[in-house]
């Protein structure tokens, strides 16, 4: 068999941070900084490194950040007020709130505060509802990122069987969704599926996105098979037993480098879509008054 | 083998009935009147019959409704002022837009424009993304139906697989959604699946919603399989070849006689729970004035 095709995340991401920061500057030039908010509560360590990695990208490809951080005994109704103040704040395109949140904050709530035009993480129910209709502007940034890995390395997806792993509302949901809309057939797999490496074992495109690290197990995978790990767990191992897995796989992504990095860059490229959207409906304003 | 339980929508429908017009009554007491209205574009012969139905029911159990019929030539910004209309109506508790319009009609954006608290039909983006999240008050009617069926014959749904054919956005995607969200494994399937009789034959519960008569075949049932027709097809023709599956099926619902009475009850019910929220809302002004 020959050697299964390594799906480079950085690479895809590398190139979508390119366009971004033409965009960007473009931007900058008629007076526009593309900004997006961070709003981290608590202090958990992890999520400190990605909303730092976050705001850093920004920085790099010319994109302003704003960060919110809020003390580990904030409110929900407080975290509801500060993200009504960011959607409010005409400075501000993109609005991220880092999950988790302490678990004393009802997050799904903070979530649907976020204004639609505002939410380039993909994490309303609302735009999640556009986007599985098929016209949403933001969705999900992982799921996007693993469409985006896909459609660069020109993996067929219309009639292929895709198996999800997992059913979050940011990443196993969504990215159902995106796979059915481009004609693929989409089981989707969680903790209450029985007979997982069946289902699993079915797939020409897997979708790992449970949160176990080495879940998914080698004798599983159909040969040929197209595995996407979206998992990310300590030590940077992913949800996919790679090792076990890469025999068996026609293509694969690496922890770190799959579609991790093309996350963060579709969090930018959604921020300065965000950002231009206010530039055009500035200039429809200018019409009207001419 | 055991003869195959034959699933009644009309008993499903009739207890949903029952109690949607007790409310109904109590409501009117109150000096309330739950009000749906219908919004009809054009001529077509189906679409008639169904809002006659529609409205036939109010009048029986306790609702009242206003008949809008807009003639073909209707254009997509008409109709979506009338629906503007009737989202600023407080006589109107639930809006209906039957489907399908004329083609050169933009339906998305008419559905759209409804009102997501008069959103009785499930048709709207929001709508349907709330329902995905779990939280949503009115999810479409024929798969709420479909739940309801399963739920009154107390068929397990939890761990098992569920293939639903058929991906529209009113009724495949929606009953994927209720059905991932009740702990099913579910696969969708669709016109560009690959070898459908092989996904079929894998199902514990399948949902036919394809629009096409008798399209579903008895040998691709795995035997004591749960089939729920949910397609109406000219000549009262489902999308399941009854005759062929009923040997193979533990459980089967009839056409008509399946998911179409139990879609009408949940349209009544939404609309009652409708003006029982504006009931609330206007208890809570009088409370705040108090």
């Amino acid at each position: 068999m020959s050697n299964p095709l390594i799906l480079d995340g950085l690479r895809v991401a590398k190139e979508i941070h390119q366009k971004t920061q033409e965009r960007a500057q473009k931007l900058r030039k008629q007076g526009i900084v593309p900004c997006l908010a961070t709003v981290l509560v608590g202090d958990n360590p992890s999520s400190h490194t990605y909303v730092r990695m976050k705001a850093k990208a920004c920085e790099k490809y010319g994109l302003t950040s704003v960060r919110i951080h809020l003390p580990e005994e904030t409110t929900t109704e407080e975290l509801v007020a500060k993200i009504e103040e960011l959607n409010r704040d005409p400075r501000v395109h993109g609005i991220l709130l880092q999950h988790p949140v302490p678990s004393h904050i009802d997050e799904r709530k903070a979530f649907e505060t976020i204004d639609l035009e505002k939410d380039v993480d993909g994490v309303t129910s609302h735009g999640y509802g556009e986007v599985s209709m098929g016209f949403g502007q933001y969705p999900s940034c992982t799921p996007a990122g693993i469409m985006a890995i896909l459609d660069y390395y020109k993996i067929p997806i219309e009639g292929k069987h895709a198996v999800v792993i997992g059913r979050s509302p940011i990443l196993g949901k969504p990215v159902s969704q995106l796979l059915l809309n481009r004609n693929a057939t989409v089981t989707v797999c969680h903790s209450r599926t029985v007979n997982l490496p069946h289902h699993v074992s079915q797939a020409d495109i897997v979708v790992a996105a449970v949160g176990k690290p080495r879940f998914v197990q080698g004798d599983w995978i159909k040969p040929g098979a197209v595995i996407i790990d979206a998992g990310y767990n300590k030590g940077n191992i992913g949800d996919v037993d790679f090792e076990a897995c890469l025999p068996k796989a026609g293509a694969i992504t690496p922890v770190p480098g799959g579609p991790g990095p093309v996350t963060i860059a579709f969090l930018l490229k959604h921020t300065v879509d965000a950002a231009e959207r206010t530039l055009n409906a500035k200039q429809h304003v200018k019409q009207d008054l001419a």
